[in-house]
């Protein structure tokens, strides 16, 4: 039997366990289980590792505890601003969007650059032109309403501060997702809505091939979730891949390696999900914890927060 | 005595060799010692790569023949919308900005972002927004009027052909500086004004940290030009760096093998420049030509496009 299988994230943080209820720990966990179900039917019909990233993503993005899509949080403005992108390991083919309102589910538009654009990265207004050309779904401005974002955003705003997504909780508010399909190909995608109160239209790494999202056939695919600053400057997720080519390790010594100790000396904070072509997964991060889960063909749904 | 020393890029492409008559020899040949002079002064006072860079990249977007800066393309807007990124190799700070108008020197703008923002990628109006608050220089839209970079906007108009520069010359139009100083600190610089005709907010490597620009004390600072989309999808920038530290390639070897084996197998045309701690520098291209130049203490300056 070929192996297959599907790895999701919600974000990683200082999610303090004391302050996690059991009726928000069910939300969240019927957000990941969700999530694994759309990406997982799919391989499960021999769709592709690709679009079942998608299919995942956009159920994370569509989930509004979430910071991305739906969920995503406001930024100075009172807006949501995102970014996400979605890498091919079969032929290495890549799309990303930063600073995109107004997108339902920015993964399918990234998606759309990979697939019907000369491009690989298209950023604001110039994005949301292509959007509307190739009609991706829109949504308005109370779609993306939601009240506990919203009074974030006003502490922050009195406050002065960015926020990475909730306040005491200092969660990383990115979603992603990581497959292998039965035909042996990878894919990885990421989402996020950023900070809460950021300016200046601020990109962070969920929407830069090589730091936030990679897929590579010849190793594995990685979606991060974290500090972005940090995962740009150490190019966190081809350096999983390069220290499998390079280095020969395997998938979940690199992981380790570079979530627990690489991005510890650097400072880093967060976490990466993580598969290879034998169907290995790797989940690690060095924050308190991190919205994660998966399935594999022949195995049990699993998910867990720390 | 210590080793010092600066090298620059103004684009790699197809410029016939047959099409380059003496007097545009002369003008790229001046425009790339110019900067080359810039930066070289800097590390000469005992100043840092990074302000080397920095000052050495200025030169080239001042420039009006390179694509970057005052030069910059025509957007399909017909405006120029630029790019740029910077790294410092000591503390492995980054900076860059993209789809930004009206900013006189955009790898400056990147430098501000480094140094003065609590972010490292910014994009659009928000970079812009920042660039006031920081004071930058900017200009208006007669600073940036160049009737050679009009025409080719006009013709590619008619045509409806995205350009990469310059139309029969295809050359890859962006700019870049590498440095070392005395005190063993690399730094890079990379920025550009994109594609003739660009739509669509599309950002190319010359913005991403890992592909366009990276900069590592450990082993090597690196600059690329060449088919941004491509340049993306290899990480080209970090893997050299990959190569050196995984692998344990010396420099030359690591951009001989990145540019002239990986990147000519993956279809990616262009080059890079790459200089080490030990003063060495790498310039390798699988292009026709490509602009470049490079000044180390107690040598002559050099400069080649062929």
């Amino acid at each position: 039997m070929k192996k297959f299988g599907i790895a999701v994230h919600g974000g990683a943080g200082t999610m303090l366990k004391k302050q996690m209820t059991a009726e928000k720990t069910e939300l969240y966990t019927r957000g990941l289980e969700q999530a694994i179900h759309a990406g997982y039917e799919i391989l499960e019909r021999g769709g592709s590792a690709l679009d079942a990233v998608e299919a995942a993503v956009r159920s994370l993005e569509d989930y509004p505890y979430f910071n991305a899509g739906r969920g995503a949080v406001f930024n100075h403005q009172g807006k949501q601003e995102m970014d996400a992108s979605i890498m091919n390991g079969k032929d290495l083919k890549a799309g990303a969007v930063c600073a995109v309102k107004h997108i339902r589910n920015p993964v399918s538009l990234a998606k759309e650059v990979m697939l019907h654009s000369q491009h690989v990265f298209l950023c604001g207004d110039g994005a949301e032109e292509f959007a509307r050309e190739r009609n991706l779904e829109t949504a308005d401005d109370d779609y993306f309403f939601n009240e506990e974002r919203y009074e974030q955003w006003q502490y922050a705003k009195e406050n002065n501060v960015l926020k990475l997504d909730h306040g005491s909780e200092k969660k990383m508010g990115t979603v992603g997702a990581v497959a292998l399909d039965e035909d042996g190909n990878l894919a990885a995608a990421t989402s996020t809505g950023g900070i809460t109160n950021k300016r200046f239209g601020r990109v962070g790494d969920s929407a830069v091939i090589g730091s936030g999202t990679y897929a590579n056939n010849e190793t594995c695919a990685v979606s991060c979730t974290g500090h972005g600053e940090y995962f740009i400057r150490a190019v966190v997720a081809y350096d999983i891949h390069a220290l499998m080519t390079y280095r020969g390790m395997k998938l979940n010594e690199a992981c380790e390696y570079m979530v627990n100790q690489k991005l510890v000396e650097f400072g880093g904070e967060g976490g990466l999900i993580a598969i290879d072509s034998l169907c290995n997964i790797g989940m690690p991060f060095n924050s308190e914890g991190m919205y994660r889960g998966f399935r594999k063909n022949g195995e049990e749904l699993y998910t867990a927060i720390y």
